[in-house]
């Protein structure tokens, strides 16, 4: 459709965006040698998120050595991106006057990210290395809520009154000795720090000195109370296109600011979190862990299941005296059991996305409720009128058909059910659906399809 | 720890960013009614993406209604923001000219992305609103392949040459009649407009106009091939804190811009298509979708999975004989299956989320496979014990609660090896591991765990 078809690339790899394998084997090599002065070459080049995946990956022993010959280049930018999971551990290994450089470099959003974890001692370890207005900034943080847009935000925010022109912003930013690293908006504010409106960087540079600024003020505007959840504010900033949003606390004054990047990571981890929530691994882990760390963090999805296994089984105790008389029972019964367990798992998935993504909300719930119900009797229908046929085929028996056929269509809506009952409930009693419906929801599709079966099999076959 | 503690907020609550129910109702009377009036005066108020958001969650009857009362309104804004799904139905229900305005008001990348799944009828009357620049930036995109950063790109980009001062890029962008809506960097260029570096809009308005370009860009600035993976690029951004990005060519020359917004959405999309993935569930799956389009979505996951329940049947067909002599088997056989199912979906769910966030790569897949062996072994052992005791005391025979302990230790090895075996090879084969994994895992689940538990009895009890 164009005459400009690019060729194929043969640049690009998989692994752009990685650090090359052999030079992690030389990274590894210089470690064991005890050479800082290569390993430091080696590192020079790198940015600080790639060098902290790479102590991320180091084995433990290797960190500790690595820790020591290089301790003198970790800096805030390293320190901030180094997984939560292994940072206390890093942190411990360092000399402390290390980390109080590398926490001097850090925005106040990071350093708030650092410590909130901490003990007390080691939390006032840290923020004693911070000058007086840098600690105020962080404690104001840390006394909002857990993942609330409180510690979330930077409390340095550029400012101008609403009644300067384009001209006195400009001449106030080329006097300002300090600016943030990162800033995009300029936020107008009154007297008493209530936000008004903000202007784009871009936008001030193209407009006349003499225009007003709140006359070149974006439509995008909008403020998050400092209360706000942080997925919340993630879904906001998605939703928007923003690229930062001013923070308020109750009294509507400006108490920070968050920017794109901060609301793009917590979108990641949430995403993350509900991945590994609705499979059953710890939100904790990642493919850092040690082998008792990860063992740990299985043990309790798995002693959950055990439970309700061994409760699933003794339905089938209940009907042992049918197996007896007709051991196809015992063959054909995982079948029901699995197809709504798969079922369930299927509205499950999509109704904790819904939630998650605020498509899924009391107005339209029933609506959806309803039409989950006919999917799970639609699809019962079809997936019992094959095994029906099948089992016929199979066993020769048109009553075992008809007996399979009917449990497959009572587990499906049932399993339709409470895929989306389940989660609605949970995510209503103010617990995370990802976390605790999986379980509810398999219990229900294997009692429910071994009994259905079973007891179908015994009243209208035995 | 601070005595600024500020109370409970009362105003935040879960819906903050959503239209409110009473407003709902009142579009839908508004609709019901037929008063374009009222419509336009309740939704003037809200951002576009909230319109679009309305539109989408309308039954398929009403959502005809409101276009036609509301179609002098939809601008491009909306359009761009409406799900993919349902976005050729409400095209098809707009006069031409409505949709041709919209179009002309759209960025470049959002074009791109309204235009690249249509017929090429439809393509060619949206790229015929456009005026000539636009509709060469347009076809420019989409002659890169789709999901590449090529087609993410906006071609609008500020630059400027290398050699310029401060005060030159000031008078240049106070004299340029267009710029982009967004754009947080001017990029440096020499004149084969291969890109040096990048400076921040902050930076240039902070610094004297003599200061040259070079000596104040950023140490962030990377740029992207065309080429490159959407997928990666969105990596990227997350990885490096990245807030736009310079695309070239092969020939390293520029050719557009990424920003933050389209990598965060980029994001976003990944991770919700590798939940829906990994539950069985189409990518297209949303919650507007009808009972149809829902049913017929999920067939596939399910009609692959009744044959893998099939299978795993004919297995216990196998030993339908030791059954027959001792129906506890059948009682206790799920179990087994049950619990490999969920220790394999454990470790396929860390595995998938490795690949897709670059935590697993060839340089550590062997020290990762080892570790999942170890951790199946020891959850084996520990879940196999409990349930051997288990079995022991309910059923009084020490050697069923050897047997299914021993089966229990096979089959959690068995699933964490599959769990992260799988998905590697489906990742080297090029294929999506999310997608195919969880079918291939719980398969080697049930037919190892009955075949090892059955079996085992067969030898030692039967």
């Amino acid at each position: 459709m164009t005459d400009q078809t690019p060729a194929p690339d043969n640049h690009t790899d998989d692994d752009e965006f990685l650090p090359r394998r052999e030079l992690l084997d030389r990274i590894d090599a210089a470690i064991d040698a005890g050479d800082a002065g290569l390993l430091n070459a080696l590192l020079e080049p790198m940015h600080g998120a790639d060098i902290a995946d790479i102590i991320e990956r180091l084995v433990p022993a290797r960190r500790r050595v690595f820790l020591t010959l290089y301790s003198g280049e970790i800096d805030g930018e390293i320190l901030s991106e180094i997984a939560d999971s292994i940072r206390d551990e890093v942190i411990d290994q360092l000399p402390p006057e290390v980390v109080a450089e590398a926490v001097r470099e850090m925005d106040s959003d990071d350093v708030v990210d650092l410590v909130e974890d901490m003990d007390e001692p080691d939390r006032q370890e840290i923020l004693a290395a911070l000058d007086a207005t840098d600690r105020a900034a962080v404690q104001q943080s840390l006394a909002y809520p857990e993942y609330s847009a409180g510690r979330l935000m930077q409390s340095e925010v550029v400012t101008a009154p609403e009644h300067w022109t384009v001209g006195e912003a400009v001449a106030f930013l080329q006097s300002e000795d300090w600016l943030p690293e990162q800033f995009y908006h300029i936020v107008l504010v009154d007297p008493r720090r209530h936000p008004l409106g903000y202007v784009t960087l871009g936008r001030l540079l193209a407009s006349a000195h003499a225009t007003l600024l709140r006359d070149i003020t974006e439509d995008s505007f909008r403020t998050v109370s400092a209360f706000a959840e942080e997925a919340d504010v993630a879904y906001a900033f998605n939703q928007y296109h923003l690229i930062s949003a001013p923070v308020v606390d109750r009294d509507d004054r400006l108490v920070g600011i968050i920017t794109i990047d901060d609301a793009m990571a917590v979108l990641d981890e949430e995403h993350e979190e509900d991945i590994l929530r609705l499979a059953g691994v710890g939100d904790e882990s990642s493919l850092t862990d040690s082998v008792m760390q990860t063992a740990r963090q299985r043990v309790p999805w798995l002693a959950t299941n055990i439970l309700t296994a061994v409760a699933a089984a003794s339905v089938i105790g209940l009907f042992e005296g049918s197996i007896a008389q007709l051991v196809a029972l015992a063959v054909l019964m995982p079948i029901v059991a699995s197809m709504g367990g798969n079922a369930g798992t299927q509205t499950l998935t999509v109704a904790v996305r819904g939630l998650a993504t605020k498509g899924l909300t009391k107005d339209n719930s029933v609506r959806v409720i309803r039409r989950e119900a006919v999917v799970g009797l639609l699809n019962g229908a079809i997936f019992g009128l094959a095994i029906g046929t099948v089992t016929y085929l199979w066993f020769g028996s048109f009553g075992l058909g008809a007996v399979i056929g009917l449990a497959m269509i009572i587990n499906l809506t049932i399993a339709a059910l409470a895929g989306i009952l389940v989660p609605l409930t949970l995510n209503k009693l103010g617990a995370d659906p990802a976390l605790a419906s999986p379980t509810f929801v398999t219990t229900v599709t294997d009692v429910v399809g071994f009994f259905a079966f079973l007891g179908l099999a015994t009243v209208m076959l035995l």
